[in-house]
């Protein structure tokens, strides 16, 4: 099999939950499966100078209706959630944690984090929120909340946002594609090339 | 005939070129014209506080590459011009005088100075190749560029850039589809399910 779909992605960002549904067809049509990264958008921003897509006036009203949009064009449930945006660290801990031991299991989470917050509306940066998706999945949701609380996950996440940036990862959705940057959910037409049909 | 596609565009627009190579099929396809209408980035980048995308550390350096890819994907000719960013406020100029007299000429200057600057790399900032490209479509060279040295054209340009931030227009390209916003050269996949069958 042909190396993963590298997936940086933040639970706070609606066109990666758009993109986490698209994406998973369009791999396993091609052979190769995705590896979920997560990233914190708040400090991408940060070392960007930019900031939080709803808080740019103008731009902020345009991306609400083409997030609403663009969910419909894709067949993609969503509903935008109140409140929005968050900072959703520890379900983001949470899939390091999981990725270590069991990369479906990590996989079904992101979806199942995602699919709360913006299709059911719950907060997911509130720890029984993420307890219930845990759950969902089938986790032992004690031991990885309580895992969570370690030093060594919330740095492996620091980490894990600091190997984003150092690749130039400034926004999410954002993919690497046998090392090929990809940025944004409507670069998917893209990927789609790429992977049909190599570099172009 | 139903109600032209407007398209707004700032000259020194990479994805707005693109946009308008791509659009113009698109729209015969579902019996539409084109409206061009020119817009000035710097002014709308003021207002909403933002900043040319290639000024923006990482985004900048992501951006000439997707610049380029994306223009690989559809298939059209595209060359990163040096100087990039310009301000092509003469251009722009022009395009609104000939749209007052003769929208098939405004629609040819558009494409024709477009390709100067992203194909041939000639800087339509210059009057001297803002001259060269009215030749090309054989407009009266010497009355264009006295008009636009006039202070009703100046102002005119002015309005049309204000009525399109007063429209939430805050980056190009930027279509309205019936009125309804689309921005960027990504969203022209929404913008032909529209054209095929209306909101969605």
């Amino acid at each position: 099999m042909a190396t993963p779909i590298e997936f940086f992605f933040d639970f706070s960002s609606p066109y990666s939950y758009l993109a986490s549904e698209i994406i998973e067809p369009l791999a396993s049509r091609y052979g190769r499966e995705v590896d979920y990264k997560p990233m914190l958008l708040g400090v991408a921003f940060k070392h960007a100078g930019t900031r939080p897509l709803v808080e740019v006036p103008l731009k902020g009203e345009y991306s609400k209706r083409d997030m609403e949009r663009s969910a419909r064009f894709f067949g993609v449930r969503f509903a935008l959630p109140d409140p929005f945006p968050i900072g959703a660290v520890a379900a983001s801990r949470a899939v390091i944690w999981l990725r270590d031991r069991d990369e479906q299991r990590a996989r079904r989470f992101v979806h199942a984090a995602f699919r709360e917050y913006f299709v059911n509306g719950r907060n997911i940066a509130d720890t029984t929120v993420v307890a219930d998706v845990l759950r969902q999945i089938g986790a032992d949701t004690d031991r990885v909340l309580a895992a969570i609380q370690q030093p060594d996950i919330k740095e492996r996440l620091k980490a894990s946002v600091d190997a984003a940036l150092a690749r130039g990862v400034f926004g999410a959705p954002f993919l690497f594609v046998d090392g090929e940057p990809f940025w944004g959910h409507d670069r998917l037409p893209q990927v789609e090339k790429w992977l049909a049909s190599g570099p172009f």
